[in-house]
């Protein structure tokens, strides 16, 4: 297990490590009800698609328990996942997380005790999952990172990003783990930075070898050779195999097909959304200006500059070598090969 | 006429615009010796190839003076030449203003005022010519710019990188002033924020329309066609066309290519370097990766990271539409055109 974990639940409430706070300082947050849950997940004090996954599940397990207080305990809970769901609307393992847990306690509509148990259950094993889940992808893509060398990975797909673990950091692990001897080259990911403060962070503290660049970085690591693979996560895939990631990621897949190095995306299948055809289908959150023009509160750009700030973009599936999945490597042609892991 | 100029000569000091405390506070420094100037070259007080050139031209002006105190005048200017050529390593502008100045003060070697009579009038003409040749750039660019449309730039080459009126910049500026209707995006530009301090803020004072983003959305602006073409400055043109510019200059190159957008190179000839057969033979400034962890003083990244921060990068010729100079447009082949600029 890696040394940073995104979320602990203790049978009662759920804590977060804030990670807006790393890496100056480690502060945990204690939600006790669904509204800290969300609010929790749209500030961006946990993220990372499976992360957000997990804590918007045990976010309906209090919401359960509050909705339990109503007479229309059902309608209240799905009040509540409709509140969790609205946070953000790229990652579909939000979406995934809640529709499962819903799923399960439906049955239960009348009896909000046994709905609660239940939710909680279930919360719990989308947790455990998450991390095995991981341990599955880490497997399957280790094999395809050199033996020794650089691999660029951007924004962060780790522990922090997951329950534990991490899915692109967990496949870079993997392979630390088989001995390959890999140093990373983090991409610091602006606005929000979750390269430097959080992935340079993790794999330090792991004792993984890790260079901090910035974005516009990256082509020149690799034309100076530097790396020989890039591996990122995914907030959606989409069934033809588009990949909605952290904003950047499409760049970087250019730079990496032009550098002739592959370009892996390491994604569990909670991430992979046949319901939408493709890249285009897929909603891009727009966040709020400040992120881009200020750091830590301090402005970087002169007030009243109009700014974009797309949180994702969409690298379209020919740029992808490969979709490292819990199930197995799928590489082109995506649509069959995503449309078989769901096969029963 | 742009509203920031980047220096001004009283004619007895230097008077520069302290460019790092942009655009939160508008604050000037005047330099009554080299050693002063040279420091904020050093620091980036000012930057951008054209206003080194320039400011290291006052600068050996004040070192005159110095040198005029000393017995061995002449070996006293060529130590002030040192230090002055020695701040930064990769804008050729630096090399090409001080060879300039010393081959016309040399055959007053042996009296000091007349070398400095000679300098005073040199150094003004390098930055009068200066504002004359970015017009020039701006006349032979604007025609390549769409009549109505996004353009993007990176870093600032601008009234702020110049004496005046900007290459990049000034190719934009000369667009708007035919009447074309241009949107600028600037790539932010870390480290060292150049695209969000400095290019944001002065065409907003010129009331050019800007959108500030970060590097790493620059593929997706092209990818939803929100830009028409690329127009960038440089810190050295090798004889083949291969260009050293800020860092992140190189990714933009592919993503315009990999887009179908042309991509430009505003540059004065004072920046074309035939002596550099190509673009490895171009020294890259390494510098402080407090830049890439820190932001005013505020850690970014977890202490005692690796860290990578080249100030600059290589592009080579391949991915340039063209090279739009002070005598016109050049196009491939480089290596004839680049050499035809200077056949008298």
């Amino acid at each position: 297990m890696g040394k940073c974990r995104s979320l602990t639940w203790d049978g009662e409430k759920l804590v977060l490590l804030d990670q807006t706070k790393l890496p100056r300082e480690v502060v945990y947050i204690t939600c006790r009800d669904h509204g800290q849950v969300a609010a929790a997940i749209k500030e961006m004090k946990v993220r990372g698609a499976p992360a957000i996954g997990a804590a918007a599940a045990y976010g309906l397990v209090l919401g359960a328990r509050e909705a339990s207080l109503r007479a229309d305990f059902w309608d209240a809970l799905l009040e509540v996942a409709e509140t969790l769901r609205s946070t953000r609307p790229t990652a579909v393992n939000l979406a995934w997380a809640l529709d499962r847990m819903l799923q399960k306690a439906a049955v239960f509509r009348d009896n909000p005790q046994e709905a609660i148990a239940v939710l909680t259950r279930e919360a719990a094993a989308i947790a455990l999952e998450d991390v095995e889940v991981n341990r599955a992808i880490g497997r399957y893509g280790a094999p395809l990172l050199p033996q020794e060398g650089g691999v660029l990975t951007h924004c962060n797909a780790g522990a922090l990003a997951t329950v534990d673990y991490g899915t692109a950091l967990g496949v870079i692990r993997a392979a630390v783990e088989m001995g390959k001897k890999i140093r990373v080259f983090a991409c610091e990911t602006r606005p929000f930075l979750q390269g430097a403060r959080l992935t340079a962070y993790e794999l330090q503290a792991d004792g993984i070898p890790v260079t901090l660049i910035t974005d516009n970085m990256a082509g020149y690591v690799m034309g100076r050779g530097l790396v020989e693979a890039v591996v990122v996560g995914a907030d959606r895939v989409a069934a033809n195999g588009d990949v909605a990631n952290k904003i950047g990621t499409y760049s970087l897949a250019i730079l990496a097909r032009e550098h002739g190095l592959p370009f892996y995306v390491a994604a569990p299948c909670s991430t992979i959304d046949l319901a939408t055809p493709d890249g285009q289908g897929i909603p891009i959150e727009e966040r709020a200006p400040t992120e881009v023009s200020q750091l830590a509160g301090i402005p970087i750009a002169p007030e009243g500059v109009d700014i974009l700030n797309p949180a994702f973009d969409v690298t379209p599936a020919k740029y992808i070598t490969g979709i490292i999945t819990e199930k197995g490597l799928i590489q082109p042609p995506y649509t069959e090969g995503l449309a078989a892991l769901f096969d029963k």
